[in-house]
């Protein structure tokens, strides 16, 4: 441990967390091909640079469920690269591995392996994109853990229930409960966690010594009334959720007041989609914890491609123009190029003395037309860009929002922004209108299906042009509501955003937490689920604990359960 | 070492060899699904029972270029039981292995690196199935040449010539140089042996001590003039060439008298196709290496599926039945279930005492009908076998090969027998047949493809049925002339299958290399590469080789090219 950081000492945890990676994302891309390898060794290297006893990953390492070879090749050479050598584990694991890693051929941890020389282990739970597939419940992540290059963790096997048993730390005096849980159907885990189907379990002895640590890939925000996970299901003996899944980058500790524990949610480390939460600077958390107190250092990630965002509303510029002033599209054109440069030089600015940024930043202007306004030619508005913008067919995105008022008597949609998801919106907007229509051309089965995909890849604000698009191919008379449904999308999609956008930019963000704030207060009549503590110490794949229920602290009972 | 085998000493090399595994195929098959996983368990079990030096794969140890997850999953997972461990290795690398493994991130032995324990290097070549593909130019072995469970060797990136440096090991005083060449397409590598365009590189130091041990993949039995690669090609200072690709079991070291190497062909170790050369009993090898005497001990696999070929000509048996015999279909059915029953019988015999064989053999009957014989529905023939045959539905296979002499007049293919692959019969039947019909369903340049799709799978039998399917397809009048085009195509296929058919049985065949055969007689005017040791000793990544030419010994000139 470095000497100079006070904070380091033999009783302390260091942990760098990340997640989201996305390995693989548009590695076809001519520019951005690289974005997303540069970005994973730069937080590999980050990680050994400080020395941390291990990577915790919160899903999506990988971007899409098969990766290609060359991505599975990069991952593997990384991983090689910096988590293996000869700087020895200073912690131990003290639960039944076996439980822990149970799905894999070689059930311990991979800096125990007497054949492998780990450095640095990694821990990883599997998110949406790189969730376990086929007959065999194989990931990704699961050929990494084979070749004993990561440790993946928290894949619960069974749909009738789930039983979390965390992995049991020790560094010094420290005791680090580490719990996992991969990416489900949120609407399944919520369904499950009602049911009173998820059991955390807990150590039996010195209940209160452990710093509970749980990582998580699923919808935080609500995208409908049961397609998101509420903090309030998560258990409150729990000390910090590490949120993964989310993409924008909210890595500062956010306490729940009602469940007293803190939620970081560190964001992807590669923008995914053109919106304004993957616009947030991109982070990476170094996470020390000593006895139940913790740290949160963020940590900016230097490799991330620039990204800016920025609105326009034609109908903002009166004196300016109007649909009827004489060349008017050409003037719009002129307004968006200058907007345009404004925000390259803007990135610019920003990217002085750091060699490591990419030249070429992505740019998306968003551009309101309602009132009449006409939209130009992209194409040749793009090739302006070619040689500046890592993006250049798409910085233009138009679109219209200033209607939404006039036109929203037309929709069924009345409580739209309350509680449902952009997907159920699309969906009642075209059970609506297929009454008077036939739409011939897309059956709604079909639809799901593509918006599914696009809300899995969490594009959200891609669903606008798909929307677009499939109007397009409807009957003409049906444009003005379908301008409606995107105003309300839009703005279903903004509220999310913004309602997390209260973050700070410190780059040291301290946070504590209060032992006080964790004191069991039993409640009767809950079942109680504990976990026994190996003694062994963890030298080796130790023995396997003994689970109990009903004895000391307190569980999670479905009467606390508060849907947002 | 065993001290039982007097043999096994310090100065022996102990190498299991293999080839074509093909890791993964019929995965998805209920009945052969494991197969191939249970082979290459046999073998990597074998090697350690063995206590090999190491293990030489001769390619195609996947069978599809990309592999699925379960297959990778399955081959890290064995490869990491098997080849990791604590045995001392007791060879050195003594040449420059950032050459010998120039195509990896980690250029030197897996069990050289300092962060792997490794018991068993495994060395392989690629083979057609598991080649380079994409701009990065990675195979599957790649991947795990990256985990450091592999080391993949002999992968050439120049298309304008090909340099094969091999790998010097030294065990005690035996010199061991192994050299290797990934599959090429067969013309083009052809086409650069002729052209001059491979060299094999020698230690330049005492070149008469080296044992001189090539591992290559590709066609050896001629498919056409120049679809092949000839013995004669390969450079006569080898003492043993390994060769891959060919399905065909041939381990028993068979000497070419004009080069005075040996060869052996491990064959297959898993039927990829129902032809009479993968019913040759499947076996791999145990080579010792003293100095520069060998010895190639055949091991018979015992988790390989029993496969059982056999003809039947209906014509035969004119005092059984005749095509005017009543209910002659029925008795055809009864003859082949009395043959399929037989085969059973004998596979159940040659079973007893093998628990680790599958109880359901492969049969094939291979039905010649010609003669104005009917064929019967083989559905319900399937039926009765489906509790005790692994291929139920393709035991029956009918072909008209009687018909071939009076049909024969209506081809143009004069000299099919001599030089000419399936794929050039097929080609050129098609051509002289377009000239009076046209083919409106099949493109000449799609059938090809198809061929060759089917061809590269090694499945030459099949090309029979896929004709026959092409044929339905075109017009009826070509029925005829089609049959005979199968009847040549079978011909040709069983010629080279009977020309490799001279093999004997032994498990323990030896045979020795005498110094005498390999006595360098310089030829005046040929260019000779030669390659420094690397004095070293080969304990980590060694220092890089210098290259001199036309020193001593000698090298392949063009003056030797005999194409067959």
């Amino acid at each position: 441990m470095s000497s100079e950081n006070t904070l380091d000492d033999e009783d302390t945890f260091k942990i760098l967390i990340a997640t989201d990676i996305h390995l693989g994302y548009l590695e076809k891309d001519a520019i951005r091909g690289n974005d997303s390898y540069n970005t994973l060794d730069e937080i590999l290297k980050c990680a050994k640079t400080n020395e941390v006893d291990f990577i915790l990953l919160g899903g999506d390492l990988f971007h899409e469920n098969k990766p290609s070879r060359r991505c599975l090749h990069n991952c593997i050479t990384m991983l090689r690269k910096y988590c293996m050598g000869d700087t020895p584990i200073q912690f131990d694991i003290v639960s039944d591995q076996t439980v822990n890693f149970n799905t894999s051929k070689f059930p311990w941890v991979n800096y125990q392996d007497e054949n492998l020389n780990i450095s640095i282990p990694a821990f990883s739970i599997h998110g949406n994109h790189d969730d376990p597939t086929g007959a065999e419940g194989l990931c990704a992540l699961d050929l990494l853990s084979a070749s004993g290059l990561l440790n993946h963790f928290g894949h619960s096997q069974s749909v009738e229930s789930i039983e979390i048993s965390p992995i049991l730390m020790q560094k010094g005096n420290t005791k680090l409960a580490l719990f996992g849980l991969g990416s489900i159907p949120d609407e399944r885990l919520y369904r499950m966690f009602v049911n009173n189907q998820v059991t955390m379990l807990r150590p039996k002895e010195d209940q209160d010594e452990w710093f509970n640590l749980f990582a998580i890939h699923q919808n935080r925000s609500k995208h409908g009334p049961t397609n998101y996970i509420p903090e309030q299901f998560l258990d409150d003996f729990l000390d910090l959720v590490v949120w993964g899944h989310e993409h924008e980058c909210l890595i500062t500790p956010s306490r729940n007041e009602q469940q007293l524990f803190y939620v970081i949610q560190p964001g992807s480390s590669v923008a995914t989609s053109l919106s304004p939460g993957e616009a947030t600077k991109k982070h990476i958390g170094l996470l020390r914890v000593k006895g139940r107190k913790m740290n949160l250092q963020k940590i900016p990630l230097k490799t991330v491609r620039q990204f800016f965002i920025q609105d326009v509303v034609l109908g903002d510029y009166p004196d300016l123009f109007t649909p009827d002033t004489p060349q008017v599209t050409k003037k719009v054109e002129n307004l968006c190029y200058a907007k345009v440069t404004e925000m390259l030089e803007e990135a610019e600015r920003e990217r002085l003395g750091c060699p490591l940024t990419p030249e070429k930043p992505l740019i998306r202007l968003r551009v309101d037309y309602s009132g009449g306004f006409d939209t130009f030619h992209t194409s040749r508005f793009s090739q302006k860009f070619v040689e500046r913008v890592a993006n250049p067919k798409d910085i233009i995105h138009f679109l219209r929002r200033r209607e939404q008022k006039e036109d929203n008597k037309g929709l069924t949609l009345a409580n739209s922004a309350e509680g449902l998801r952009v997907e159920d919106l699309v969906k009642q907007y075209f059970a609506a209108t297929e009454q008077t229509v036939q739409l011939s051309l897309l059956t709604e089965h079909g639809m799901g299906k593509a918006l599914q995909e696009f809300v899995d890849k969490d594009e959200k604000d891609a669903i606008e042009e798909l929307i677009t698009y499939q109007l397009e191919k409807t009957q003409c008379h049906l444009q003005a509501r379908a301008v409606t449904t995107e105003q309300d999308i839009d703005t279903e999609v903004r509220r999310f955003r913004d309602s997390k956008k209260n973050t700070t930019e410190e780059d040291n963000e301290i946070k504590e937490v209060s032992n006080d704030a964790h004191e069991p207060e039993p409640l009767s009549g809950l079942m109680c689920d504990t976990l026994d503590l190996d003694s062994d110490g963890g030298s080796g794949p130790s023995a396997a604990p003994t689970r109990g229920r009903g004895r000391g602290g307190r569980g999670r009972g479905a009467a606390r359960i508060r849907p947002g």
